[in-house]
Formats: structure tokens, sequence, C-alpha cells
């Protein structure tokens, strides 16, 4: 029953290893297998860099692409999504924190000031694209203390490590924040409501 | 370690059932009892009505009041929360569907044009309403068919008739929209960022 807005023959299949993305689509009532790329993102990202447009959504947008052209070559059959979110805050870019440290020093950074969120998609079926797009969100972190950060830090654990701004919203993240402008989906790094409308003009979704 | 922001001796006292509220107050790192209140909400909004100002987020505000004053009359120690949810479109409130029939002409009824969510709060200890406010969401629904309504109530089953819209956006719901804007706290029900502001304003949050 849970399947019976899904038109393909196939699940479709999420590129990227993010529970939180698999969340949602299966939340959405559609029927999913994972299956993460294996490309190297801070190569595709370099890569992209030199090919001139380095703003943030189209990063986000490459790796997109990238991601799901990568896993279409081993599942031609299948829609394959790809995603990917990038940050940015005064023209700078973030990335995951690898450690407590990085997490740190990038959520003082980002402490009392604007930032911006941009998560991307892109629809692949037998190595052709056949839709994407990227929306973004903007959100206000409050005026914080290190050692307010380092208490978060404590209570957030292994989460803090496991999103690109060291937070994440729909839990202890949301202490950080004065406002948030944008869908929540968007800040959950997967721009669904975009995705669902491509998939419905490519018929697999009633 | 978990409840270290919360500088109350006694944990905040949600007034109400929603479990999508205590949810997020719970994610946001927040000790928590819950009472819900026990009032008749159909009789307060009719009181809230004659009183003169029917705008749906006064008579939110006026609910999420009377909901945190009954349970502050038998908790004056705690610092109790009291929420409450409204839904409006073209000048018509809407109440949780009683029934599936209900939730179908209320869907159909959305369907294809925007409405307004407005979730307040009220923040009360020993009879005194110590802050309050309210937030608005704006969502716009995809023309659906009735077909499509009836085929989305199936999937969907008890949870319909669990929210005042009779969908969860965080699940199957989203499949009804087209476009959402306001913060993800307001739509699940409380504007989670103010109530964080009020408590730090209170000096019970750190």
């Amino acid at each position: 029953m849970a399947s019976s807005l899904w038109l393909h023959p196939v699940p479709l299949l999420l590129a990227s290893g993010s529970a939180a993305r698999a969340t949602m689509l299966r939340g959405a009532g559609l029927p999913l297998s994972v299956e993460p790329a294996r490309i190297d993102e801070r190569v595709a990202e370099s890569q992209l860099l030199r090919q001139g447009d380095a703003s943030p959504d189209s990063i986000a947008l490459g790796l997109a692409r990238a991601k799901a052209l990568d896993v279409s070559g081993r599942n031609p059959k299948a829609i394959v999504l790809g995603a990917d979110q990038t940050l940015s805050c005064d023209g700078m870019a973030f990335h995951k924190p690898a450690d407590r440290q990085a997490a740190l020093s990038q959520i003082l950074l980002l402490s009392g000031r604007a930032h911006e969120l941009h998560s991307a998609y892109a629809l692949v079926n037998d190595g052709k694209v056949l839709a994407q797009g990227a929306a973004s969100a903007r959100l206000v972190m409050r005026p914080l203390s290190a050692c307010f950060v380092e208490r978060y830090l404590d209570m957030a654990g292994a989460a803090a490590l496991a999103s690109v701004g060291g937070y994440q919203l729909e839990s202890l993240g949301v202490q950080l924040f004065e406002s948030v402008d944008g869908d929540h989906f968007t800040i959950l790094g997967l721009p669904l409501l975009m995705v669902l409308a491509s998939l419905r003009q490519l018929d697999v979704l009633a």
C-alpha cells in the first residue's frame, strides 16, 4: 500500500548514505533502496571549482549530479537520486567538521551571524540527467560563548559531526539558533518538494 | 547531562498531549513532564470568540493560555507550557477532522489553495502568564483530485486525523503540497525558537 504512489518498476535508488534523506523519502511513501556513491567529494568539488562556477549551490548541484551518475553506472534500470548540501557564510564554504575541535571552531565562526544551507538534487536514469534543482535556507545563529558551545558539543556527542554545520536543527541544534528561514527539507539536506514535483513530471509518481 | 541547559528545579510541564510537541522539546534537550489540560477547547474557543478578537492567532494564543493556566492550577511550582495551533484558509477556521469523511472534505477545501497555520504558546508559573507568543506558516496545497485524496487517506490511516489539517508534513502529508513557507516547528504546532528565547529571558534556560 505504501508504495502505491510510485509508478516505476524499480524502487527509487538514493545515492547517498544520509539517514535524514532516507527518512524523508520513506516518510513521503516512496519505496527506496540506498547505495551511497563511491566518489571522493573533495576531489569532485575541486574539479567543479576548476571548471569555473564556484557558487555554493552550483557546487551542491555538481556533487548531486556526480553522485547520481556514479551510482547509475552500476544500476542502469533505476531512477537514481543524488543529493548534496553545502553551507556558506559570508563567502566562506564549510564542510562536515572532521572532529570536535573543528566543530567548535566552525560553530564559533557561525555564531552571531547568518549562514545559508544549499541543498541540491539530481535524478538520473541510465546515465542521463532527467531533472535537477537546488534550494537554499537562511539560518541565523545566536551569539554563543565558547563555553556554551563546549557544553552543546558535550551534549550533542557524535551527532554534531554528522552534518555540515555541526548541528541538527531537529534536535539539540535548535538551541544554537535565533531564526530560521527556509523549508525544513532543504535544511535537512534535500529539497523534497522539488524532488517530488520532478518525479511527478517524469510520470513515476502519482 | 541532557538537562544541563535547564536551570529550573522542576522539569518544564507541557500542558498538551501532542506527541510532536513533546518530541520537539525533548529533542531540544529540555527535561519535560506532560500533563494535558482538562479544558473543553471548543467551549474555550467560543468564549474567546464572544470576547471579540476572533483572529486565528488570537484564538490559538487564548487557548494556549487557557491550557497552561488550567494545568498551572494543579502544579504551582512548575513552569507550564501551553500550546495551540489553528488553521485558517480564506477566512475559514479548521479543526482536527473528526473522521475520515471530514478529513476528505477538509483536504479538498484546502486543495489548490494557500492556508495558514498559527501556532501559539504561553508560559505560566503559579497562575501568572510569564510570556506568550504566536507565529504563522503559509502552505500551498497542490490541486488534488478526490481520488488522489482517497488514496492518500488509505495510506496515511489514523495519522490523517491527528492534526488540524489532516496531514503531517514530516511524513506522507508532504505529497499534498506545492510549497511551504514558515519554520518547521511552527508547522508542527509549537514556535520552538520563540519558546526557547522566552525561557532564556526568564533565566530558566542557559
